[in-house]
Protein backbone atom coordinates (compact mmCIF):
# COMPACT_ATOMS: atom_id res chain seq x y z
CA UNK A 1 0.00 0.00 0.00
CA UNK A 2 1.86 3.04 -0.99
CA UNK A 3 2.23 5.90 2.05
CA UNK A 4 -0.49 8.04 1.75
CA UNK A 5 0.37 11.36 1.97
CA UNK A 6 0.33 12.94 5.27
CA UNK A 7 0.75 16.74 4.36
CA UNK A 8 2.61 16.63 8.48
CA UNK A 9 5.50 14.55 7.33
CA UNK A 10 8.44 16.27 5.62
CA UNK A 11 9.27 14.28 2.82
CA UNK A 12 5.80 15.22 1.56
CA UNK A 13 5.98 18.90 2.06
CA UNK A 14 8.65 19.73 -0.32
CA UNK A 15 8.11 17.31 -3.07
CA UNK A 16 10.40 14.44 -1.21
CA UNK A 17 13.25 17.63 -1.09
CA UNK A 18 15.15 17.85 2.36
CA UNK A 19 15.90 21.34 3.00
CA UNK A 20 19.16 22.15 4.52
CA UNK A 21 19.66 25.89 5.60
CA UNK A 22 23.17 26.88 4.80
CA UNK A 23 25.47 30.12 5.16
CA UNK A 24 28.49 30.93 3.90
CA UNK A 25 31.36 33.41 4.87
CA UNK A 26 33.67 34.32 2.21
CA UNK A 27 36.64 36.33 0.95
CA UNK A 28 34.94 38.22 -1.75
CA UNK A 29 32.11 38.28 -4.51
CA UNK A 30 32.84 35.94 -6.81
CA UNK A 31 33.02 32.39 -5.88
CA UNK A 32 35.31 31.17 -9.04
CA UNK A 33 38.30 33.44 -7.44
CA UNK A 34 37.43 34.13 -3.84
CA UNK A 35 38.53 31.70 -0.37
CA UNK A 36 35.58 29.88 1.05
CA UNK A 37 36.43 31.00 4.77
CA UNK A 38 33.12 29.89 7.05
CA UNK A 39 30.11 27.64 6.33
CA UNK A 40 27.19 26.54 8.76
CA UNK A 41 24.59 24.11 8.19
CA UNK A 42 21.28 23.66 10.12
CA UNK A 43 19.12 20.73 9.60
CA UNK A 44 15.33 21.16 9.88
CA UNK A 45 12.79 18.27 11.47
CA UNK A 46 8.58 18.27 10.85
CA UNK A 47 7.18 18.04 14.29
CA UNK A 48 3.67 15.66 14.84
CA UNK A 49 1.65 18.77 14.15
CA UNK A 50 3.82 19.48 10.60
CA UNK A 51 5.55 22.56 12.30
CA UNK A 52 9.12 22.94 10.89
CA UNK A 53 11.67 23.24 13.43
CA UNK A 54 15.60 23.67 13.79
CA UNK A 55 17.48 20.27 13.81
CA UNK A 56 21.20 20.06 14.64
CA UNK A 57 23.74 22.70 13.37
CA UNK A 58 27.22 21.58 12.28
CA UNK A 59 29.75 24.77 11.44
CA UNK A 60 33.43 24.53 10.33
CA UNK A 61 35.60 27.53 9.86
CA UNK A 62 38.22 26.50 6.24
CA UNK A 63 41.50 27.27 5.40
CA UNK A 64 41.48 28.84 1.57
CA UNK A 65 41.95 26.91 -1.30
CA UNK A 66 45.09 27.00 -2.57
CA UNK A 67 45.89 30.09 -4.39
CA UNK A 68 42.26 31.65 -3.45
CA UNK A 69 41.80 35.74 -3.22
CA UNK A 70 41.15 37.52 -0.87
CA UNK A 71 39.44 41.14 -1.02
CA UNK A 72 40.30 43.06 1.76
CA UNK A 73 37.35 44.68 1.88
CA UNK A 74 35.36 41.50 2.09
CA UNK A 75 37.80 40.37 5.39
CA UNK A 76 36.86 43.92 6.99
CA UNK A 77 33.08 43.02 6.71
CA UNK A 78 33.18 39.90 7.75
CA UNK A 79 35.63 40.59 9.98
CA UNK A 80 37.75 37.06 9.39
CA UNK A 81 41.47 36.89 9.89
CA UNK A 82 42.62 33.56 7.65
CA UNK A 83 45.82 33.80 9.50
CA UNK A 84 44.74 33.01 12.65
CA UNK A 85 45.67 29.84 14.01
CA UNK A 86 43.20 29.55 16.63
CA UNK A 87 40.54 29.67 14.24
CA UNK A 88 40.68 25.51 14.08
CA UNK A 89 40.10 25.84 10.25
CA UNK A 90 40.11 22.53 7.77
CA UNK A 91 40.55 22.03 4.65
CA UNK A 92 37.24 22.46 2.35
CA UNK A 93 37.26 18.75 1.22
CA UNK A 94 37.12 18.22 5.12
CA UNK A 95 34.40 20.15 5.71
CA UNK A 96 32.26 19.18 2.82
CA UNK A 97 32.71 15.56 3.62
CA UNK A 98 31.41 15.66 6.85
CA UNK A 99 28.37 17.87 5.73
CA UNK A 100 27.51 15.20 3.34
CA UNK A 101 27.62 12.72 5.68
CA UNK A 102 25.57 14.88 8.56
CA UNK A 103 22.92 15.91 5.52
CA UNK A 104 22.43 12.32 4.24
CA UNK A 105 21.89 10.90 7.59
CA UNK A 106 19.07 13.49 7.71
CA UNK A 107 17.89 13.30 4.75
CA UNK A 108 17.36 9.43 4.72
CA UNK A 109 15.61 9.66 8.74
CA UNK A 110 13.09 11.86 7.08
CA UNK A 111 12.25 9.41 4.05
CA UNK A 112 13.23 12.64 1.54
CA UNK A 113 15.30 11.85 -1.88
CA UNK A 114 17.16 14.86 -2.23
CA UNK A 115 18.69 17.93 -0.30
CA UNK A 116 18.17 21.85 -1.11
CA UNK A 117 19.88 24.07 0.33
CA UNK A 118 17.92 27.31 1.79
CA UNK A 119 19.60 30.34 2.31
CA UNK A 120 19.27 34.26 2.38
CA UNK A 121 20.29 35.33 -1.52
CA UNK A 122 20.55 31.66 -2.23
CA UNK A 123 22.36 31.92 -5.24
CA UNK A 124 25.29 33.16 -3.37
CA UNK A 125 25.88 30.41 -1.16
CA UNK A 126 24.98 28.15 -3.88
CA UNK A 127 27.29 29.73 -5.78
CA UNK A 128 30.34 29.15 -3.56
CA UNK A 129 28.88 25.50 -2.18
CA UNK A 130 28.63 24.68 -6.29
CA UNK A 131 32.43 25.78 -6.55
CA UNK A 132 34.05 23.78 -3.94
CA UNK A 133 32.17 20.61 -4.86
CA UNK A 134 33.99 21.15 -8.27
CA UNK A 135 37.21 21.95 -7.41
CA UNK A 136 37.48 19.22 -4.88
CA UNK A 137 35.80 16.90 -7.25
CA UNK A 138 33.42 15.09 -4.34
CA UNK A 139 31.25 12.97 -5.98
CA UNK A 140 27.53 12.01 -4.80
CA UNK A 141 26.52 15.41 -3.39
CA UNK A 142 23.05 15.42 -1.20
CA UNK A 143 22.29 18.92 -2.91
CA UNK A 144 19.98 20.02 -6.06
CA UNK A 145 22.77 21.57 -8.14
CA UNK A 146 20.84 24.57 -9.00
CA UNK A 147 17.57 25.01 -7.48
CA UNK A 148 17.65 26.41 -3.93
CA UNK A 149 14.97 28.08 -1.64
CA UNK A 150 15.89 31.83 -1.06
CA UNK A 151 14.47 33.06 2.38
CA UNK A 152 15.02 36.43 0.82
CA UNK A 153 12.18 35.75 -1.69
CA UNK A 154 10.15 34.09 0.95
CA UNK A 155 10.85 37.16 2.85
CA UNK A 156 9.75 39.43 0.21
CA UNK A 157 6.51 37.48 -0.04
CA UNK A 158 5.17 37.10 3.57
CA UNK A 159 6.76 40.13 5.17
CA UNK A 160 7.42 42.47 2.23
CA UNK A 161 11.15 42.83 3.20
CA UNK A 162 14.58 40.77 1.57
CA UNK A 163 17.07 42.64 4.13
CA UNK A 164 17.74 39.32 6.86
CA UNK A 165 18.01 41.49 10.15
CA UNK A 166 14.76 43.69 9.23
CA UNK A 167 13.07 40.59 8.08
CA UNK A 168 13.53 38.37 11.18
CA UNK A 169 12.17 41.22 13.87
CA UNK A 170 9.33 42.24 11.46
CA UNK A 171 8.80 38.49 11.75
CA UNK A 172 9.03 38.53 15.68
CA UNK A 173 12.83 37.07 15.62
CA UNK A 174 15.56 37.87 17.83
CA UNK A 175 18.35 39.77 15.93
CA UNK A 176 21.38 41.04 16.96
CA UNK A 177 23.53 43.01 14.38
CA UNK A 178 26.33 42.31 16.54
CA UNK A 179 26.49 38.68 15.95
CA UNK A 180 25.65 39.20 12.11
CA UNK A 181 28.09 38.30 9.69
CA UNK A 182 29.00 35.02 11.55
CA UNK A 183 27.98 31.93 9.76
CA UNK A 184 26.61 30.06 12.36
CA UNK A 185 24.01 32.90 13.66
CA UNK A 186 23.40 33.93 9.88
CA UNK A 187 22.33 30.36 9.51
CA UNK A 188 20.26 29.82 12.47
CA UNK A 189 18.19 33.37 12.05
CA UNK A 190 17.87 32.22 8.35
CA UNK A 191 16.68 28.70 9.43
CA UNK A 192 14.74 30.63 11.75
CA UNK A 193 13.00 32.94 9.46
CA UNK A 194 12.03 29.95 6.98
CA UNK A 195 10.35 27.82 9.55
CA UNK A 196 8.18 30.97 10.37
CA UNK A 197 7.15 31.57 7.18
CA UNK A 198 6.13 27.81 6.14
CA UNK A 199 4.67 27.08 9.36
CA UNK A 200 2.83 30.88 8.66
CA UNK A 201 1.49 29.21 5.19
CA UNK A 202 0.33 26.66 6.74
CA UNK A 203 -1.45 28.61 9.86
CA UNK A 204 -2.80 30.47 7.31
CA UNK A 205 -4.73 27.74 5.16
CA UNK A 206 -1.95 27.65 2.80
CA UNK A 207 -0.89 23.98 3.23
CA UNK A 208 -2.40 21.08 2.66
CA UNK A 209 -3.35 21.91 -0.88
CA UNK A 210 -6.89 22.90 -0.98
CA UNK A 211 -8.24 20.64 -3.74
CA UNK A 212 -7.41 16.90 -4.82
CA UNK A 213 -6.69 17.20 -8.31
CA UNK A 214 -4.21 19.63 -7.06
CA UNK A 215 -2.04 16.87 -5.40
CA UNK A 216 -3.64 14.48 -8.36
CA UNK A 217 -1.17 16.48 -10.88
CA UNK A 218 1.40 16.58 -8.36
CA UNK A 219 1.52 12.48 -7.79
CA UNK A 220 1.42 12.09 -12.06
CA UNK A 221 4.36 10.84 -13.15
CA UNK A 222 5.66 13.18 -15.91
CA UNK A 223 9.45 13.80 -16.32
CA UNK A 224 10.47 15.78 -13.62
CA UNK A 225 12.48 18.91 -15.49
CA UNK A 226 14.24 21.97 -14.40
CA UNK B 1 2.10 64.68 4.11
CA UNK B 2 4.19 61.25 3.82
CA UNK B 3 2.21 58.99 1.44
CA UNK B 4 -0.19 57.07 3.85
CA UNK B 5 1.22 53.45 3.39
CA UNK B 6 -1.11 51.68 1.47
CA UNK B 7 -0.96 48.04 1.16
CA UNK B 8 -2.66 47.87 -2.25
CA UNK B 9 -0.15 49.87 -4.04
CA UNK B 10 3.19 48.44 -5.58
CA UNK B 11 5.69 50.39 -4.52
CA UNK B 12 4.73 49.52 -0.83
CA UNK B 13 4.32 45.63 -1.51
CA UNK B 14 8.13 44.85 -1.75
CA UNK B 15 9.95 47.43 0.33
CA UNK B 16 9.91 49.80 -3.34
CA UNK B 17 11.38 47.20 -5.32
CA UNK B 18 9.55 46.88 -8.87
CA UNK B 19 9.32 42.90 -10.24
CA UNK B 20 10.34 42.10 -13.26
CA UNK B 21 10.16 39.37 -14.77
CA UNK B 22 12.68 37.26 -16.81
CA UNK B 23 13.41 34.04 -18.39
CA UNK B 24 16.35 33.53 -20.75
CA UNK B 25 17.43 31.22 -22.78
CA UNK B 26 20.87 30.09 -23.07
CA UNK B 27 23.53 27.78 -25.30
CA UNK B 28 25.04 26.32 -22.27
CA UNK B 29 25.01 26.37 -18.54
CA UNK B 30 27.98 28.85 -17.25
CA UNK B 31 27.23 32.32 -17.70
CA UNK B 32 31.01 33.07 -18.03
CA UNK B 33 31.54 31.44 -21.18
CA UNK B 34 28.18 30.34 -22.66
CA UNK B 35 25.83 32.32 -25.32
CA UNK B 36 22.70 34.14 -23.86
CA UNK B 37 20.52 33.56 -27.42
CA UNK B 38 16.86 34.98 -26.04
CA UNK B 39 15.39 36.91 -23.17
CA UNK B 40 12.23 38.09 -22.73
CA UNK B 41 10.68 40.30 -20.07
CA UNK B 42 7.06 40.63 -18.35
CA UNK B 43 6.55 43.63 -16.07
CA UNK B 44 3.93 44.02 -13.78
CA UNK B 45 1.39 46.15 -12.12
CA UNK B 46 -0.94 46.24 -9.10
CA UNK B 47 -4.93 47.06 -9.71
CA UNK B 48 -6.90 49.18 -7.49
CA UNK B 49 -7.65 46.16 -5.36
CA UNK B 50 -4.18 45.12 -4.41
CA UNK B 51 -4.05 42.14 -7.13
CA UNK B 52 -1.07 41.54 -9.24
CA UNK B 53 -1.57 41.38 -12.65
CA UNK B 54 0.29 40.97 -15.63
CA UNK B 55 1.72 44.47 -17.75
CA UNK B 56 3.44 44.36 -20.89
CA UNK B 57 6.12 42.24 -22.62
CA UNK B 58 9.36 42.65 -24.36
CA UNK B 59 11.43 39.96 -26.00
CA UNK B 60 14.98 39.76 -28.15
CA UNK B 61 16.12 36.67 -29.72
CA UNK B 62 20.23 37.88 -29.33
CA UNK B 63 23.42 37.15 -31.31
CA UNK B 64 25.66 34.89 -29.62
CA UNK B 65 28.90 37.43 -27.95
CA UNK B 66 32.12 37.11 -29.79
CA UNK B 67 33.88 33.92 -28.47
CA UNK B 68 31.00 32.53 -26.93
CA UNK B 69 30.42 28.78 -26.36
CA UNK B 70 27.65 27.22 -27.78
CA UNK B 71 26.88 23.59 -26.37
CA UNK B 72 25.40 21.14 -28.80
CA UNK B 73 22.66 19.72 -26.01
CA UNK B 74 21.79 22.83 -25.33
CA UNK B 75 20.67 24.03 -28.55
CA UNK B 76 18.92 20.53 -29.01
CA UNK B 77 17.24 21.12 -25.67
CA UNK B 78 16.13 24.73 -26.61
CA UNK B 79 15.43 24.30 -30.06
CA UNK B 80 17.31 27.59 -31.25
CA UNK B 81 19.74 27.56 -34.23
CA UNK B 82 22.01 30.59 -33.57
CA UNK B 83 22.57 30.92 -37.74
CA UNK B 84 19.24 31.27 -38.61
CA UNK B 85 18.91 34.61 -40.25
CA UNK B 86 15.25 34.41 -39.40
CA UNK B 87 15.51 34.92 -35.94
CA UNK B 88 15.65 38.79 -36.05
CA UNK B 89 18.68 38.44 -33.37
CA UNK B 90 19.63 41.53 -31.42
CA UNK B 91 23.47 42.30 -29.97
CA UNK B 92 23.50 41.76 -26.76
CA UNK B 93 23.53 45.66 -26.19
CA UNK B 94 20.86 46.81 -28.22
CA UNK B 95 18.59 44.37 -26.08
CA UNK B 96 19.88 45.48 -22.82
CA UNK B 97 19.17 49.41 -23.34
CA UNK B 98 15.76 48.61 -24.71
CA UNK B 99 15.45 46.25 -21.65
CA UNK B 100 16.56 48.73 -19.49
CA UNK B 101 14.69 51.67 -20.68
CA UNK B 102 11.70 50.05 -20.45
CA UNK B 103 12.09 48.45 -16.78
CA UNK B 104 13.11 51.57 -15.75
CA UNK B 105 9.39 53.76 -17.11
CA UNK B 106 7.69 50.94 -15.71
CA UNK B 107 9.42 51.32 -12.21
CA UNK B 108 9.23 55.04 -12.43
CA UNK B 109 5.58 54.55 -13.18
CA UNK B 110 5.33 52.75 -10.07
CA UNK B 111 6.88 55.14 -7.96
CA UNK B 112 9.40 52.09 -6.92
CA UNK B 113 13.38 52.94 -6.68
CA UNK B 114 14.81 49.77 -7.64
CA UNK B 115 14.00 47.04 -9.60
CA UNK B 116 14.45 43.18 -8.76
CA UNK B 117 14.97 39.79 -11.01
CA UNK B 118 11.54 37.53 -10.76
CA UNK B 119 12.82 33.99 -12.53
CA UNK B 120 12.63 30.38 -11.91
CA UNK B 121 15.59 29.34 -10.52
CA UNK B 122 16.58 32.61 -10.57
CA UNK B 123 20.27 32.39 -9.41
CA UNK B 124 20.30 31.02 -13.27
CA UNK B 125 19.09 33.95 -14.88
CA UNK B 126 20.16 36.33 -12.83
CA UNK B 127 24.10 35.32 -13.44
CA UNK B 128 23.14 35.32 -17.39
CA UNK B 129 21.93 38.86 -16.96
CA UNK B 130 24.86 40.64 -14.48
CA UNK B 131 27.60 39.01 -17.02
CA UNK B 132 26.13 40.20 -20.29
CA UNK B 133 25.85 43.96 -18.42
CA UNK B 134 29.19 43.42 -17.43
CA UNK B 135 30.28 42.41 -21.10
CA UNK B 136 28.71 45.13 -22.25
CA UNK B 137 29.94 47.60 -19.70
CA UNK B 138 26.30 48.72 -19.14
CA UNK B 139 25.81 51.71 -16.41
CA UNK B 140 23.07 52.28 -14.19
CA UNK B 141 21.44 49.09 -14.59
CA UNK B 142 18.13 49.12 -12.70
CA UNK B 143 18.38 45.59 -11.12
CA UNK B 144 19.60 44.44 -7.91
CA UNK B 145 22.75 42.67 -8.60
CA UNK B 146 22.05 40.15 -6.27
CA UNK B 147 18.73 40.27 -4.95
CA UNK B 148 15.95 38.25 -6.38
CA UNK B 149 12.55 36.58 -6.41
CA UNK B 150 12.64 32.91 -6.99
CA UNK B 151 9.81 31.29 -8.43
CA UNK B 152 11.17 27.70 -7.70
CA UNK B 153 11.15 29.14 -3.90
CA UNK B 154 7.75 30.26 -4.13
CA UNK B 155 6.25 27.28 -5.68
CA UNK B 156 7.88 25.00 -3.29
CA UNK B 157 6.42 26.88 -0.18
CA UNK B 158 2.77 27.59 -1.78
CA UNK B 159 2.50 24.24 -4.00
CA UNK B 160 5.21 22.05 -2.59
CA UNK B 161 6.77 21.51 -5.82
CA UNK B 162 9.16 23.29 -7.80
CA UNK B 163 8.86 22.19 -11.26
CA UNK B 164 7.74 25.22 -13.22
CA UNK B 165 5.46 22.96 -15.59
CA UNK B 166 3.84 21.30 -12.54
CA UNK B 167 3.86 24.32 -10.09
CA UNK B 168 1.73 26.00 -13.05
CA UNK B 169 -0.73 22.83 -13.49
CA UNK B 170 -1.13 22.74 -9.63
CA UNK B 171 -2.15 26.46 -9.73
CA UNK B 172 -4.98 26.35 -12.03
CA UNK B 173 -2.41 28.16 -14.67
CA UNK B 174 -2.97 26.46 -18.32
CA UNK B 175 0.74 25.04 -19.57
CA UNK B 176 1.94 23.56 -22.88
CA UNK B 177 4.85 21.91 -22.69
CA UNK B 178 5.10 21.81 -26.69
CA UNK B 179 5.93 25.62 -25.97
CA UNK B 180 7.52 25.35 -22.89
CA UNK B 181 11.75 26.72 -23.08
CA UNK B 182 11.09 29.65 -25.45
CA UNK B 183 11.57 32.73 -23.29
CA UNK B 184 8.50 34.14 -24.34
CA UNK B 185 6.19 31.53 -23.05
CA UNK B 186 7.86 30.39 -19.69
CA UNK B 187 8.34 34.31 -18.92
CA UNK B 188 5.29 34.67 -18.92
CA UNK B 189 3.77 31.76 -17.21
CA UNK B 190 6.36 32.25 -14.53
CA UNK B 191 4.69 35.98 -14.26
CA UNK B 192 1.50 34.45 -13.90
CA UNK B 193 3.19 31.74 -11.16
CA UNK B 194 4.18 34.45 -9.42
CA UNK B 195 0.97 37.17 -9.32
CA UNK B 196 -0.79 33.75 -8.39
CA UNK B 197 1.37 32.95 -5.39
CA UNK B 198 1.15 37.13 -4.43
CA UNK B 199 -2.43 37.32 -4.74
CA UNK B 200 -3.14 33.84 -2.83
CA UNK B 201 -0.92 35.10 0.35
CA UNK B 202 -3.01 38.64 0.45
CA UNK B 203 -6.20 36.47 -0.40
CA UNK B 204 -5.05 34.10 2.89
CA UNK B 205 -4.75 37.33 5.11
CA UNK B 206 -0.81 37.02 4.77
CA UNK B 207 -0.90 40.78 3.77
CA UNK B 208 -1.05 43.38 4.33
CA UNK B 209 1.10 42.90 7.53
CA UNK B 210 -1.27 41.93 10.96
CA UNK B 211 0.74 44.31 13.31
CA UNK B 212 1.46 48.22 13.17
CA UNK B 213 4.67 47.24 14.91
CA UNK B 214 5.79 44.86 12.27
CA UNK B 215 5.13 48.11 9.26
CA UNK B 216 6.90 50.39 12.13
CA UNK B 217 10.05 48.35 12.08
CA UNK B 218 9.94 48.29 8.39
CA UNK B 219 9.58 52.15 8.28
CA UNK B 220 12.83 52.83 10.63
CA UNK B 221 15.63 54.02 8.84
CA UNK B 222 18.22 51.38 9.60
CA UNK B 223 20.95 50.70 7.11
CA UNK B 224 20.12 48.64 4.39
CA UNK B 225 22.48 45.15 4.39
CA UNK B 226 22.18 42.62 1.89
Amino acid sequence: MPDICDSNKLNHRFRGYYPVVIDVETAGFNANTDALLEIAVTLLKMNDDGILVLDKTVHFHIEPFEGANLEPEALAFNGIDPTNPLRGAVSEKEAFLEIFKTVKKGQKASDCHRSIIVAHNAAFDLSFVNKAIERNDLKRSPFHPFASFDTATLAGLSIGHTVLAKACKMAGIDFDNKEAHSALYDTERTAELFCHIVNRWKALGGWPLATPEQSAIENTDEKIES
